[in-house]
């Protein structure tokens, strides 16, 4: 079903001294020769062969040919990647050339696809894969990478074996009826393991809730009338960014102003210049559209002006900011303090700032998870399934405690079984499958 | 010299699938080996080795390695490219960690500077592959391989070929001036032989002097008063552009505007803003800096407005542009033609442009130059020292007229013998070569 060699570069389409072409599929490497003048045909798998691409008895590019025989390969189908000079124009007359050859052009995601239909990797390592390459702090590459190592499948399986056994107690008992009843059954062993198997969904899904803070930054809005020092708060976090690197065009959601780096917390900047260029601010950031946005955010900085009393402006700003995760931010301490809040005193002018990134790193607890430490889930997709599979099991739990008659029972615990099989992708429809690898990488 | 081990990220620093980390010097692959779990210290040059780059005991990424043993590598010395996920956080982990551990981080060119100190290629052929990863045309990439593949070196070894005998047949007279005395020697064999050297020299540099053009387009201004519709040819021309590849940030100098593909010719805009976006457009073309940018470029679009009569402006632009390589661009022809110019009438709002694009295409005849045909030299320095060797031909050439001393004919031929040597870099000094090196692409 997957015969077709498909073709992508693999690296991406900037200037550089090398780019990738990256082909998979069945006889590959024999189409591949039809035009290359080195000999790889009969070469041996992960051997590297210098030669010419060439167009009919024309030259195209000097390059080297790395060849992947068998199913030890990343899609698990025969595989070769063309190693050109990496200028834009020679890449793509290179790619062209595996086009007009017959080779078709790979979707996003397409070779991770092809890796997991093939039975290479399940989803949660493809999912991996995908945001090892997204990662843009030491957690979340840890975290992927464990990811890559099948650390979810891992412990998912282990789940999946507790529940199994669970199950088929319950259906020797279905089968064999004569053993135990029921409510002997719940009461001596099935009720206790189920809720121990609970306990542990718990806290799998738990230690997963932050994990999206730390892999992808914690989206922040910085609010407060005009001239309280927004502005002044932003670039004195800008100078605490101990990023070593800078961002990139198309890296960052549209919404996203901008990141900040505060050891391996990264914050997001929320444009909320809808909020802050009028004049009128309480009026504005009344409306839904930014009352949503501060209600949706990770953190809210609220800036007040300590040097001068409160006003009605600011008070309707603590109301308005009071069920979310804020905090107050008294800017200008240098030119006095009027009043006193629950929050913290800063300088944004002179960069004393410190007090509030501690409070930031206090309030999100991010030392305290750690990659190496935990059983997580990498993404919103997998707790959304493993809540699924918590619910099911939740559901049986009760029924056992309401002496429910069995098949009943297993029914649920069926359907949790089948949740937890779908983060690894074993259910999951191919919809689903076309959705998630779109979003890898071109030729991953 | 050379023993240090160097390393530079070799593709582009953009998140993508693949990102290769290049190392070279001696024993490198010793090096990688110690913080590499996959067993590459006696493997095969030329194979691929799967595993994980690891700092301690800690993973960092999962990659490929390719080694490279031998003198029979890019640069000339042992080589290795790890082949990691292309993310740009985790590659630069990695980079970090050979940092670490004691690779030095790669100049621009560094790559290429050892392949050619290690006589791998010489300096043409070096340049060759800069000028391939930055080709933006057909035109530019044949030209460049056949520069990789020593087409210059040929040429000029054959220019150093007779000239070495001719100087030789001086020589052996110098030393046994019994045989011939000079007056019989130069005009019985030296002078033609001399004369015939000097026409092929003419040739290589005529044949070179408009390479530039189409290896990086030809510099193009459209001047007119306001009004006359140079955006909408400008819009035009955009809507001819046939590009395969679009433009990005970084590879345009500041001065271009923007690039605009015509099959095969390249026009690069310059922006004359500070021309345009006055109305007193002659005050202001009057000005030195306006001036020299309309003299200076390839191609100057003066455009006048068809259907109505020429004013004062149009006579003053008229003659500041007639020293140039002009086109006189008759505009809104579909309004009126009220008088007529040698030039082209068109009609840019309704895109016929048609004549327009041939006569540009007339005017640097580039259908008659293609890389295959000639022996063409690649940029500028090389048609530099061609011309300083011709100079000190003509000089013998000149002295040998006069019948000068054969000892003195010898010094201009040995003059321009070490500028032919020069061209493929075998006298080239070190800071010629640094300054050459450091425009290639970190990684090359």
């Amino acid at each position: 079903m997957n015969d077709d060699i498909i073709v992508a570069i693999a690296t991406s389409r900037l200037e550089a001294a090398i780019s990738i072409i990256r082909l998979s599929g069945k006889d590959c490497i024999a189409f591949v020769q039809s035009f290359f003048t080195g000999q790889i045909k009969n070469k041996e798998s992960h051997t590297i062969t210098y030669g010419y691409i060439k167009d009919d008895q024309k030259r195209i590019d000097e390059v080297l040919v790395n060849i992947y025989r068998g199913h030890r390969t990343f899609t698990g189908e025969e595989m070769v990647e063309i190693n050109c000079h990496g200028g834009v124009f020679i890449t793509q007359k290179v790619l062209n050339l595996c086009l007009k050859k017959g080779a078709r052009m790979a979707e996003h995601g397409e070779f991770s696809k092809r890796a997991f239909l093939n039975g290479r990797i399940d989803l949660s390592q493809a999912e991996a894969i995908s945001d090892l390459i997204t990662a843009k702090n030491d957690y979340a590459t840890e975290l992927a990478l464990k990811g890559i190592q099948g650390n979810i499948s891992h412990f998912i399986e282990d789940l999946r074996e507790d529940l199994i056994k669970i199950i088929t107690q319950i259906e020797v008992n279905i089968d064999y009826p004569e053993y135990e009843d029921v409510e002997e059954l719940t009461a001596d062993s099935l009720l206790p393991k189920s809720q121990l198997l609970k306990e542990k969904m718990n806290h799998i899904i738990e230690s997963s809730q932050n994990v999206h803070l730390l892999k992808d930054g914690i989206s922040t809005v910085i609010i407060g009338k005009p001239n309280v020092g927004k502005s002044s708060l932003l670039n004195a976090l800008l100078n605490e960014d101990k990023a070593i690197v800078t961002d990139i065009a198309g890296t960052t959601r549209d919404i996203v102003e901008g990141t900040i780096r505060l050891d391996n917390i990264i914050l997001n900047m929320i444009d909320t210049a809808g909020i802050r260029e009028t004049n009128d601010i309480v009026e504005n950031i009344g409306v839904n559209k930014s009352k949503e946005l501060i209600h949706k955010a990770d953190l809210v900085l609220l800036v007040l002006d300590s040097s001068s009393e409160l006003t009605k402006e600011d008070y309707e700003l603590i109301e308005l900011s009071q069920d979310t995760n804020r905090i107050i931010v008294m800017n200008k301490k240098d030119q006095g303090i009027k009043y006193e809040l629950d929050g913290i005193f800063i300088s944004a002018k002179d960069n004393e700032i410190e007090s509030l990134i501690n409070e930031i790193k206090k309030m999100f607890e991010l030392g305290k998870i750690t990659a190496g430490q935990e059983d997580i889930l990498a993404n919103a997709r997998q707790i959304q399934l493993l809540e699924k599979a918590r619910q099911s099991l939740e559901n049986a739990i009760e029924a056992m405690e309401n002496n429910v008659p069995t098949d009943l029972i297993v029914t649920d615990l069926y359907e949790s079984w089948e949740n937890l099989k779908e983060i690894l992708g074993e259910r999951a429809k191919e919809d689903l499958l076309d959705e998630l690898f779109k979003r890898f990488c071109i030729g991953k």
